[in-house]
């Protein structure tokens, strides 16, 4: 019998309830039918969002929302300042050297996290920061909140792209000051890909204003002026809009900062069961969502990941670029709990065995189990 | 007991067998899997699409295609031409104007069909014309196969947005030499709304290469790209890939042509059944995927489609902008059989006669059924 365990840095679970609204027949969407749900999904997404800024929803994956950003924030001649140390960073670059804007980078070496002092040094000459909560690539976790302190009594923007991350590392848009927060379906929200959020504040709003970067799909001005209306611009993807609304349902009703508690135990298991066989986290700001974690000297990454899933019936995913088959990355974002974890760690160390990793066996599930009691969980 | 059918041009009704493909299991995206489902889909597609040029699936609505179509196949500097004869030709001029293209617009009557001869005289100052296979806001059908014959052997491109005629209406990429079609998924190939499909050949492959407008989500080099190592260049929408498999195997088993013939049918008996019941066609040039219609003299359409939904369970739009309250549209494409017509039809017989409309009861019903006789169907 095979039973394949989605415990990816993104697409992750979603939850049945929320797959089976996914087959409901579809509506159209200039109905007080649709505008009920989309009223619904607006109201439960800013729990999730800890938000109460405007938050668009768009029929594209991440990339498509990350893209609006950098073309409703920005206009002809404006300046960006990009903190680079993995896939994403690199994908936000992309995105402003597309557009023709002149684009700072701060190149981070994968797996550290960006000095703030680098990003006070160049802060002056640039209209928005561009910078990453979880970078997926590397699971390295960014102090939002310190690089917000920079920015939230300035005219400057700082755009986060948040979608490893939220509803499941700590975002605070309001609090810190976050002026726009990008966000995906298919990560810790619980819902298959095909929806991407933009999160704007005022000031955000006003930069959308005055941009002039030719964009069509991606105006956010359209989803605003639609959005008066309880409309979207364009037909939008009803199916994964109710089966988004099922998940947040089940967010709201465990309540978003449980939520986050839950992430960061589970974290917390997963790290310290790493550590107790004999293996070594790669990132030295680790998130809650993802962990990627060095293949041992001799071990292929690649391997492992196949292992894993072939034989152990755990999908997880390994590095990218340079650090293919050097890294593997196990993701406990959304619908996860501990039994998720324990089954994780239970195949990493038959795979490490089958592998000749030196360790011993059991070292793992036996330090997460301590952790799930020692935090209750 | 409240049965409500989706008749509208979009989006349409989806085979439960498609509907229950969503609520599978979300499988990771860069797996042997997700390649096979792929291959699958790509396959199944030009079937569908009758080419065997390249065909392209996004994560978006049917405009972020229309924005595909033309940030890829332009250049700064170029030259559009755009037949508009309503909303879908406005968004293309929209699209064209968004990114700086000088525009030339033949505007036609709504409900009225472009005059060749409008095209032949401005085409030469062209590089791209854009145009609409079915025109969704007038139900107009145009001859693409003659305008084809003004571009195939020029330098010139033709685009035409399918999105609410591919796969109910007649249209041959490769025979008549169209460089580019838009399609949705939410129309005649039976799926939910959130993928769109941009077909190219060889010559608008070319002119991708050279095409200098900025986009990045957008961008089908990076789509032919990942294509050829079996993936798509950011996470696609899994679940509604599933989806779509399923409705195109099922378009496959009943074979193009044969599904084709069967839109046929069922639009001409459609519009009998409407003449039948003292009714005007709106559109001169009438296509099989969607009948619009003039209301009487003193009926309110909005009023007509209300009463039809909420009364006799069948859902249809209203006209758009100007059109609003003058007609309506009755949807007839994708998963329909001569059963939704005749209900249909029922609903509309009954709600006319709640609002006045001096006809025969039943003569609609009447009509249609002697022509799923003529047309043994």
């Amino acid at each position: 019998m095979k039973k394949t365990i989605l415990m990816t840095p993104g697409p992750s679970q979603v939850p049945p309830e929320s797959l089976l609204k996914e087959a409901e027949p579809v509506i159209h969407h200039r109905t007080p039918e649709f505008s009920k749900l989309f009223q619904e999904v607006n109201e439960n997404l800013k729990h999730v969002f800890r938000t109460n800024n405007e938050i668009f929803i768009i029929a594209s994956s991440g990339t498509g929302a990350l893209e609006a950003a950098v073309s409703n924030t920005l206009k002809k001649g404006d300046k960006a300042l990009v903190v680079v140390g993995g896939k994403f960073g690199e994908r936000w670059r992309d995105l402003c050297k597309t557009y023709g804007l002149e684009t700072i980078e701060i190149n981070v070496e994968w797996g550290k996290r960006v000095d703030l002092e680098r990003i006070r040094e160049k802060i002056n000459d640039v209209n928005v920061v561009f910078t990453t909560l979880v970078e997926t690539s590397t699971g390295v976790l960014t102090d939002i909140k310190a690089i917000a302190g920079l920015t939230r009594n300035t005219e400057r923007l700082l755009v986060v792209d948040a979608v490893s991350g939220l509803g499941g590392e700590d975002l605070r848009p309001d609090e810190w000051g976050i002026d726009v927060v990008v966000a995906g379906s298919q990560k810790a929200l619980m819902v298959a890909p095909g929806l991407s959020f933009v999160c704007v504040n005022e000031k955000a709003i006003k930069r959308m204003e005055e941009s002039n970067l030719p964009k069509f799909y991606f105006d956010l001005k359209k989803y605003k002026k639609s959005k008066e209306k309880g409309e979207t611009p364009f037909t939008p993807s009803v199916s994964l809009i109710k089966s988004l609304n099922e998940s947040l349902k089940m967010i709201k009703a465990e309540g978003i900062e449980n939520v986050l508690e839950r992430h960061k135990k589970l974290a917390r298991a997963t790290r310290e069961a790493v550590k107790a066989i004999n293996l070594e986290l790669f990132s030295e700001s680790p998130s809650n969502t993802v962990t990627p974690v060095d293949a041992p000297e001799g071990i292929d990454a690649e391997e492992l990941v196949k292992i894993m899933e072939q034989k152990h019936g755990i999908k997880i995913t390994g590095g990218q670029e340079h650090l293919k088959g050097k890294i593997f990355r196990l993701g406990h974002m959304g619908y996860i709990t501990k039994n998720d974890i324990i089954q994780m760690i239970t195949a990493l160390e038959l795979t490490l065995s089958e592998l000749r990793h030196n360790f011993e066996l059991g070292n793992g599930v036996k330090k997460a189990i301590q952790v799930f009691k020692e935090e209750d969980i």
